[in-house]
């Protein structure tokens, strides 16, 4: 169902005065499509349309709204409905809902939170952002090790609707320090009196809070996770991360690695509803930063401008042999850099990756060189000499441009920066100023201009 | 602990004879480690290690290995081990391995399944590829909608080992028409007689076995999922999908994206296993197809040599206006390509996205315009004219460059191709040739040339 269609629907409810008709009926719409039909709606309409959602769902279609939506509700409620809310919340919903919030709005929520939760949401908010611990729950499981099978299964009947998960378990000992992990689906055929220890996973994969998520994602994906514990310096369990969770971090990541890709600086903000001047701010230094290098392929043709001079019709191949070059080069550095963020190539196999680099360039540099050879002899009125120039200015290029696209993301990433912002503008900048060296050179040996 | 340890001290216990405490230490060990472990490894020394893992962890590990080592195994196996090997094995890893196999492995494999799972795996391998049913397990829960919790209880405990997730299970009518979704937390707390129908979500999300990979993963997104039930035409349930396939496809997706944005055939085989041969075969046709269409380019140079001619100079700022016009566009390309993936922008916006990106555009243009103006002015000893046409055809050109940056992949999709093709290099040749056109226009008009 349409967006829209489910706003129609849901405020017809609410104008007839069919409440109960109108609680019905949200029970059975995903919250996150809720929340989509609510966005970029009149203000007082979503709030109060948010008021009459039942408890239990509320909490969840907040969690999908967009913080400007978000804002206008808070700030229109008591102080107990904050509460209300904020108990029905996941902690880290909250706490990604707290980071886009202005102060005001902030102090609001945590005066309205208990003792024990306002100190939770603090903690959750210092750690770094993209950290394992600004992405964790504290809402988890914890079974001791003695706990018996009938009591952990007691434990999760009582505190298990609370929980973000209950399948996955975490056992720890009395210093709360990570022993293993016990599945529901273990305990609900294990025999009661068995104990946690005897039955649990001793080993678990964890993370620590301060780990990067996207290595915390990479683990996910490695082990077929459903969570993860979180532990702190002393290795005591303090939140778990869950694979929703996870799922957009990758996506998150992958879209930032695209944007630097393309010479963007990355952005958190959904682009239809980013400003035409914050769209502009991330772009605007790198195509000055790009803008000024190309000066350099320009200084270039300006020192050789004797020999175009003497033979202007070798200057109608200079964007055929830039464009080449640039493709074929950012063709490698985009799988290497690919490759580096899936972790399928390690810095350390830079000698292997090169050399397989240089083959393929080799091949590809030689069918497009002898194809533009022919074409040009069959279709341009040169020269054999011209012809000859051109298509190996081609093939050097290729060569040159997909060592280059090798070398410069593995070098990236072995100093320790992104790898991502060695892509196709910035190997294209380069890989043109030594097209247009190696084009004017063969072309003074070749034609003796 | 890094492969090549894991392996040596596995390698060292079964020399030394300790066959006791090798199947002790594998145990915890992650099956994706010790698969990774064997890889690349002598194949006698790995088949010989892989009959020594014990029953519950060797169809793990096999499920993680390569192709290559896969086939040795099953070749090296009695038709009895293969058939205990293909029990232990969800049917989504069977039928992913056998897609990979020569016909030789896949007839051993389906002459010593039983008579039922061979018509399963035979099912599943007629789904298309990157299809709902391609990825789907038949392993799942089903609880007819009459069960009361105790029943579902008891044939979830006697049959669950053999599933692949026993957190959600699906509630079917005696014609196998999927009725709701019943989650073991809810089972777990709800009155013992109390039956699936009262207490299952109605309503639930699927897919259809012909789906799209790609659009199953968007609802697992969207929805927070952690499996999906999959319907045949008659909307009766046949399988389900679970995340951590779903966390891979997303990977894939991605990586195919990456893939034909640098102009590349994508590829499901490992770059470092894939020979050089496949590698340029995948490259050089968009190689050649973007080097001819790079040449309409040097053409329009060629039919303005008079002008090129009268002043070379003008030759020396082609470089950097072609890549300034190719770096705008392909920001805005890579942003429409990336947004319409993840379904946040449609074809019906396109519009709205083109007058945000024309406003980006003349903000980008006439900041870069202005920085060259003044920079040629201080550092190039060329005419105010020269300047005022270099800076005036950055301008369109970026104007220009977003333009054709926005429109081409929005009619790519709408026309129903993939508008990750129409990325960088193929809107940098269609940019190139307008920047020369806008550029030499310019310097006929203000140089009367």
């Amino acid at each position: 169902m349409e967006e829209k269609e489910i706003l129609l629907e849901l405020t017809q409810l609410v104008q007839a005065g069919e409440i109960q008709r109108f609680k019905e009926r949200v029970s059975h719409i995903p919250p996150v499509d809720i929340a989509e039909a609510m966005e970029e709606q009149d203000k007082d309409l979503v709030v109060r349309l948010f008021r009459l959602l039942p408890k239990d769902i509320s909490a969840d279609v907040f969690s999908y709204m967009s913080a400007e939506e978000q804002r206008a509700i808070v700030e229109s409620m008591s102080g107990l409905e904050v509460r209300h809310l904020m108990d029905e919340m996941f902690m880290d919903d909250t706490v990604d809902f707290l980071e886009e919030m202005p102060a005001g709005v902030v102090k609001k929520v945590l005066q309205n939170a208990d003792q024990q939760t306002r100190s939770q949401i603090n903690q959750l908010l210092r750690y770094p952002e993209n950290s394992a611990g600004s992405l964790m729950t504290t809402e988890f499981v914890d079974l001791h090790d003695y706990y018996t099978v009938r009591k952990a299964m007691d434990h999760i009947r009582r505190t298990g609707v609370d929980k973000e998960t209950v399948y996955t378990c975490y056992v720890i000992d009395q210093q709360r320090k990570l022993l293993g992990t016990v599945s529901l689906r273990k305990l609900i055929v294990a025999p009661e009196t068995q104990t946690m220890r005897e039955i649990m996973e001793a080993d678990p994969v964890f993370a620590h809070t301060t780990d990067d998520q996207e290595a915390v994602a990479r683990n996910f994906r490695r082990y077929d996770l459903m969570s993860i514990p979180v532990v702190d310096a002393e290795e005591r369990l303090v939140g778990i991360i869950t694979v929703d969770d996870i799922v957009d971090v990758i996506q998150e990541e992958n879209t930032e690695d695209f944007e630097k890709m393309a010479a963007m600086t990355p952005s958190d903000e959904e682009y239809l509803r980013s400003s035409v001047w914050t769209l502009a701010k991330h772009r605007v230094p790198w195509l000055l930063l790009l803008m000024i290098s190309a000066t350099f392929t320009g200084a270039i043709i300006a020192r050789f401008e004797s020999v175009l001079s003497s033979m202007v019709v070798l200057t109608s191949f200079i964007p055929m042999l830039m464009d080449t070059g640039g493709n074929s080069g950012s063709q490698t550095s985009v799988m290497v850099i690919r490759n580096l963020a899936l972790g399928e190539v390690e810095t350390r196999d830079v000698w292997r990756v090169l050399w397989k680099e240089l083959r393929v360039a080799v091949i590809c540099g030689a069918i497009l060189a002898a194809v533009n050879f022919v074409r040009m002899l069959l279709f341009v009125r040169v020269d054999v000499l011209v012809s000859l120039t051109v298509s190996l200015s081609i093939l050097c290029t290729v060569i040159i441009a997909k060592g280059v696209g090798c070398l410069l993301p593995m070098g990236a990433k072995k100093l320790g920066l992104d790898p991502a912002i060695m892509a196709s503008p910035m190997i294209t900048t380069i890989v043109d100023a030594c097209a247009l060296g190696i084009y004017f050179l063969l072309a003074i040996q070749l034609l003796g201009l």
